[in-house]
């Protein structure tokens, strides 16, 4: 049979969860949690069932939660998107994702993105008939070379993906990288599409440098976030889009045929929960604390720790005691010392290996301290 | 801005939707039940998410869920579906037909549907840069012509869309279709993607014929469902697919990067409850008394309803009092007599007016009263 993406395999997540699984490893390998919700956000997912909010939702989502992400991005962020044209809540933040790129992608379109990157963004493009450029971030802090984005700009280019905070390497746009971008997109008709899924989850007292801070980025870009990375529930699949109307109207006509609507229950509870503001402006000090105390664990280990300012994300260097490949050093982690990581590698269309792995600390204090503890037992 | 879909407008749900709030009509438009889902369902969400599965689902799904899935495939309709391979549950059916449609329809390649049809079909198509080829229903039982099938098919035809129960018009597939079908395929490399998401709502004792139920069909067919229609919950968006693992193998790729996985405490829910057959096999009944409800109420009115013999829907024709197109009288009911229904002429890519509205019959009973005693009034 012939496959529309004959190179794609199993994905990492997969691979990595069920080897863990079958060992019983401590899993720092997904970015999910596992700890608990707040019993609020449960109770208020079973109101909305209760008072009989089961059926579909509005096309474009719930219009309470948009008024919401409409004010929380103003407050935030002081850009204003239309409640009822500009705004749309997907069935999860890769939802989001692929709706974009299939509205707004045309075959025989180039998509400039860079790796290493979470693993959707090239698939999705190529399923559009479209050409994803692959840019390289320069280790060890991950920064955009601009020059190289200027001269991988051709007339074919209608998007460039952009991700802060960064899956996987922890990194985060400056002031600076937004004032490039929107210098090299100036008088072109480039989108951008801008994953901001760990936009609560900048760390050190910095802001989040997200599309929505610059006026002449905002206008054109498609900005993806997720609930399920901001609220412990990866698993409830509601994400949302913020984007001008002429782009949105194009992404909706593809979440509309692929989705139709996303889950109403939840949507509700949402609504209901991120009134409180704290909900989401506390995320920073409770990750930071995580990032903190896993660091100072992993002082005494055998691996060197790369900066990390913000996302779920860590990322641990052992070229300087080993040449195992990263997919070997990982699989070893897990077959003899019982901790779950993803390799570096696996981030990478062409299987760079930098000898990197991506620790996830999204995880409750007694795992981080078993994950640490196997970690620093490595020789 | 160049649209991928550039007829694409507003969806024809979400237009009569708010037309029937504004004029607080009571509404027989979208088929989405009125009423609440079984309380044990809802306790079954509340207790997954307090047990604490909310985070990622595994990609494939649940696999308890999928085993309850190939059970009563294998008890109802004699097909066997392997667990790990060939069983994938979505994010809602409308997922289910992207996924397959994305993962299997090639640029250049003609997909055939029919019409009257739900109004997903062509625009998946069309955003794989393939053709859909609609074939016109016979008017009045909306039967397959399979020598017009025959001749549309070309060296080009990649996929025949077919669906029964079939939406818009209630009605279903004979055995006599099966075989049909299965002659024209035979020796192609045609794939069937068959939309069943009413599968249990099948009228007067007759058995469901679904691809499932022959065994040369189910190897070149993907099956989609529903629990959301099944279980009076659309809002929770979850539904399944089957196929064979070469073809499931490719529909994955779509489903990974477009949805990863679908909501995880829904999904424990669903496998608790359906692991009772009587949850799904009493579907039948309970929307026969519907059926035959409002078949009751409408003998008074000015309409003529056509047979409906499985689905949520209901056919009413008015071509012998009014020459209005069906748009103008859906429209004149709403405004004047308080009751929403959808013109058929909404499920023709050229909008053929054939003088018929689709009324649904998924609601609770006072509604059905209520919406056929306006229906009743008109002059
Ligand atoms: C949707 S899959 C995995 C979650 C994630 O973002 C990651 O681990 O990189
Ligand atoms: C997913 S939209 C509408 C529901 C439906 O199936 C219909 O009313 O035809």
């Amino acid at each position: 049979f012939r496959s529309k993406l004959p190179d794609v395999g199993t994905t990492i997540f997969t691979v990595i969860g069920q080897l863990s699984a079958q060992h019983n490893a401590i899993n720092l390998s997904q970015g999910a949690p596992n700890f608990a919700p707040d019993p609020k956000l449960i109770a208020g997912v079973t109101k909305a069932m209760q008072d009989n909010h089961n059926q579909y939702a509005s096309m474009s989502g719930f219009r309470p939660l948009k008024t919401l992400i409409a004010e929380k991005v103003a407050t935030l962020y002081g850009s204003h998107y239309d409640v009822d044209d500009e705004i749309l809540i997907t069935a999860s933040a890769s939802e989001g994702l692929y709706s974009a790129i299939g509205g707004l992608v045309h075959p025989g379109d180039e998509v400039i993105y860079f790796e290493p990157s979470f693993d959707s963004y090239a698939p999705i493009v190529r399923l559009q008939g479209a050409t994803p450029v692959a840019l390289k971030l320069a280790l060890p802090d991950f920064t955009v070379d601009w020059d190289e984005v200027r001269a991988a700009i051709t007339p074919r280019t209608r998007m460039i993906i952009v991700n802060t905070p960064h899956n996987p390497s922890g990194q985060v746009f400056s002031a600076r990288d937004l004032e490039m971008l929107a210098q090299l997109t100036r008088n072109t008709d480039i989108i951008i599409l801008s994953d901001e899924v760990y936009e609560h989850i900048v760390f050190d007292g910095e802001r989040h440098h997200g599309m929505a801070t610059h006026p002449a980025l905002a206008e054109r870009s498609v900005i993806v976030s997720s609930f399920g990375k901001t609220f412990h529930v990866t698993g409830w699949r509601v994400g949302y889009c913020l984007a001008p109307a002429e782009l949105m109207n194009e992404i909706c006509k593809v979440h509309q045929f692929l989705m139709f609507s996303a889950d109403t229950p939840m949507q509700y509870a949402f609504a209901e929960y991120m009134a409180n503001p704290e909900t989401y402006l506390s995320l920073a000090a409770f990750y930071q604390r995580k990032r903190d105390l896993m660091q100072a664990l992993l002082v005494d280990s055998p691996f060197k720790l790369l900066p990390c300012a913000g996302s779920f994300f860590l990322l641990a260097k052992f070229d300087h005691f080993s040449d195992e490949s990263d997919g070997e050093m990982v699989k070893r982690l897990i077959t003899q010392y019982g901790v779950a990581t993803i390799p570096l590698s696996a981030f990478y269309t062409d299987g760079t290996d930098n000898k990197l792995i991506r620790l996830s600390f999204a995880k409750d204090e007694a795992t981080l301290r078993a994950g640490a503890q196997a970690l620093c037992q490595l020789k």
